[in-house]
């Protein structure tokens, strides 16, 4: 249904206005994709329910779950939603409230309330479903259920009392709504930019304000209040990775707690969301401000490797053929500074680079940091070192919005693996043993794929000049 | 077994070192909890479990369960532990990690490293516990199951392949380290002592910084980042309670994403954790700087309430008759400023205090924020109002951590109820009207209860000079 006006989400003052639209257009885009199956079926999906710590009466903020996000824009949670497939009519189903939430939690909307903020069609109440779906007789309830390619678990579908009456089908709506998620619309890619634009700020402070002798985590800290002040963003989109010296050098590190030494080099790795959209960037540079030659040696090499895959992506370039760019660039780049050498076609099909770079080039993303539909159903991983690490086999479309995140990583198991096995060993200069506890370098942009090429949606200084001069700023005596 | 020097737990920089003696004291006090029980007994605790947004791979950054983090202080996530009631000997069963573990998530330690780290007796592997607990044999195994009386809801007992096998006791261990977490340590207390002084820092940096116009969850935000930045507190106590204006009259209010009007009362309800260890602090304040006569007459009603209460706290004292001292003295001071009128003991035999304070009185404070033990294995809730919702009905003993939070609220619905209702009605003054958009004013303290009264672990600014003070002191010119 066509409106002049449209409902918007927002944080307030000039953080983004989401509009209602972009998620009617996010169903549609279902509704076509399902356009095979049989035109008197509903689709059914459960949203998000409020989680507690442990068994105590301590309640998580609520995020969304990222499907039902996508389709219905709705951050409430204990809700089911529903869309017909036989004219697109969406209906949301809210729970009833106690009359006590109205003491506790805040107002008690009615429907209409929730018809008029997030334009869908209908609202119901949840115990309504049974009823709804009884005066329906659809001749198949479709349902969520899918293995996640990232994480191997199993999304919950959803359910109600006397769903075993039905013909309900398990096996297709989570790939069609991957598909659908694939590939973003204008408004979905609007909305990222944005959200990267405020990550960027974000990263820029900190990089401002770092200084030998904090601690990891008062970086992390900085960065969430910086996105939380300026967007909003109450949510990161993945746990700050925070890697300052030889930290840098384990891909996920989750503690933070490392106090910054002098010399360090520093891998932040963070990014929040809004409206559960995600951004996913990686800066890395010396806590002191100033680039020794070994910390430019390794950074440019990554550099190289990000420009060269971000010059060559396209539509129709396969991601495993970048990933296997990025890798070449990468020893390329070690050998020509004396931290390799041999031939790169040998150390190539010795699969070299996965000693150092042991993750893949990168990974789709949206309202899940490792968004979904990276494989097509039925897909699976390749095998070969490196190319079993990617989290997306797909060849580039318009639209797909992924990360460009080659690194170099000094990471002590592998480097010991490297050295016990001759085949690799005699790759190594003596120069490679300065770099033990140098940690890692990563460079991650998020970019949208256009008709021609990519936009860049991360803005963050990526040269060694421009980095010094960021961090330079804050030395200006005050 | 003592040790000259014992194994500490900090986040570095001038962070609180906790001793890992405070939890040997913790398990030596369960093991004289259970005297009574046969000597071949063994107690075995679940740890927390990592966890993950929806089916996504989106970890989320680990909180340890409290019990377990209360008996062994342990930090890493899949565990488990066992308290031989013969000796009190100590053993933590660890997960054996993947080798990938040590590329993408940290260094993987031996069991010989967590006895160091945490002064555990042994430790082994959590496969190894069929094998362990066979070469003991114990008359019963003692597992965590209970209620939780805030949440009602079940805790997660510890399990293993073969358990059946054993004589299993689920009834009293949750409430055997209930009893002994009711009553805090010195050394419990010197680390309370040190959060509570890192959140009421923090409670007056947002004090300076709040200004008309702002979004509530900048000032959610800057108080997170003065906690983690400062404290190394990754973690708040709970979810903070930003209501600013009306919305301040929301229990509970989840949201914090209303904009400061001018002349709104704000009502932060905020805190952070160290070692799980829980803070829970409340300052009311205008967000002006300034206070209007209506804000000075509802605010200075809940101060004397407050201080009514932590006069008259001390040991034998029960925390019902706390509860109802408190609405006495809200009912007196809203009675001499023109706000209620008619008899004060009338009043209280009409249960009005309930419209104004729909919450107890306040609650023990420990490693949860709504904190263990509230009553004691079979104990109900009273069913009168006011005190049907207090968290706790215990009488006061030395040692025992709780908050002092009255509070007033002028809350919609249940205003409505007390003009519909004759009975109530006839005590509201016309000047009643004037607070229906004023919000609410809560001061919440966290104290101990000493040997003579209590200790006041929470250092705000609580009269109203000295928060005009506070304000003030950011408004000169820079
Ligand atoms: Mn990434
Ligand atoms: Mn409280």
């Amino acid at each position: 249904s066509a409106k002049a006006t449209s409902a918007t989400y927002s944080k307030g003052l000039d953080t983004y206005k989401v509009s209602m639209r972009l998620h009617a257009e996010n169903r549609s885009k279902l509704v076509k994709q399902m356009s095979d199956a049989p035109k008197n079926g509903v689709c059914l999906f459960l949203g998000g329910e409020t989680s507690h710590r442990y068994e105590t009466d301590m309640e998580h903020p609520f995020r969304q779950e990222s499907t039902f996000l996508y389709l219905f824009g709705v951050h409430e949670a204990n809700c089911l939603a529903a869309i017909d497939l036989a004219d697109g009519a969406s209906t949301l189903f809210i729970p009833r409230l106690p009359e006590e939430y109205a003491v506790w939690m805040g107002e008690i909307y009615p429907p209409s309330h929730f018809v008029t903020k997030y334009e869908v069609d209908f609202c119901r109440f949840v115990d309504e479903i049974p009823e709804w779906m009884a005066s329906r007789q659809p001749e198949t309830i479709y349902v969520v259920e899918g293995i996640n390619s990232d994480s191997g678990s199993n999304s919950k579908p959803a359910a109600f009392d006397g769903i075993a009456k039905y013909n309900v089908d398990r096996s297709r709506l989570y790939y069609d709504v991957a598909e659908c998620r694939v590939r973003k619309t204008k408004a979905e890619v609007d909305l990222m930019r944005w959200v990267n634009s405020i990550s960027s700020k974000a990263h820029m402070e900190v990089m401002r304000k770092v200084r030998v002798g904090m601690m990891e985590y008062q970086l992390e800290s900085e960065f969430m209040h910086q996105c939380y002040t300026h967007g909003g963003m109450r949510f990161l989109a993945y746990t700050c990775i925070c890697g300052c010296g030889v930290t840098g050098a384990t891909l996920h590190y989750p503690d933070n707690d490392k106090q910054i030494a002098d010399g360090a080099m520093c891998l932040l790795d963070m990014g929040a969301e809004y409206h559960g959209y995600a951004s996913d960037i990686t800066c890395s540079f010396p806590a002191s401000g100033k680039f020794s030659q070994d910390q430019k040696d390794v950074y440019n090499t990554v550099l190289e490797a990000q420009r060269a895959v971000e010059a060559a992506m396209k539509p129709g370039v396969s991601w495993p053929a970048m990933h296997r760019l990025s890798e070449r660039v990468l020893l390329e780049g070690l050998a020509n500074r004396g931290i390799l050498q041999g031939s790169i076609d040998e150390m190539v099909a010795a699969n070299l680079a996965y000693y150092f770079m042991p993750h893949g080039l990168g990974h789709m993303l949206g309202l899940d940091v490792h968004d979904v539909g990276g494989y097509v159903k039925g897909d699976k991983r390749s095998t070969e070192p490196g190319l079993n690490r990617l989290r997306t086999n797909r060849v580039l479309e318009e639209g797909m919005v992924l990360t460009v995140e080659p690194g170099l990583y000094f990471i002590k198991p592998l480097l010991a693996k490297l050295y016990a096995d001759p085949a690799v060993a005699r790759f190594a200069t003596p120069r490679l043993r300065d770099f033990e506890n140098f940690g890692g370098v990563r460079l991650e942009d998020n970019v949208v794929v256009t008709a021609t090429g990519i936009e860049l949606l991360t803005k963050v200084p990526r040269t060694i000049e421009e980095i010094e001069a960021v961090m330079a700023q804050q030395w200006t005596p005050a």
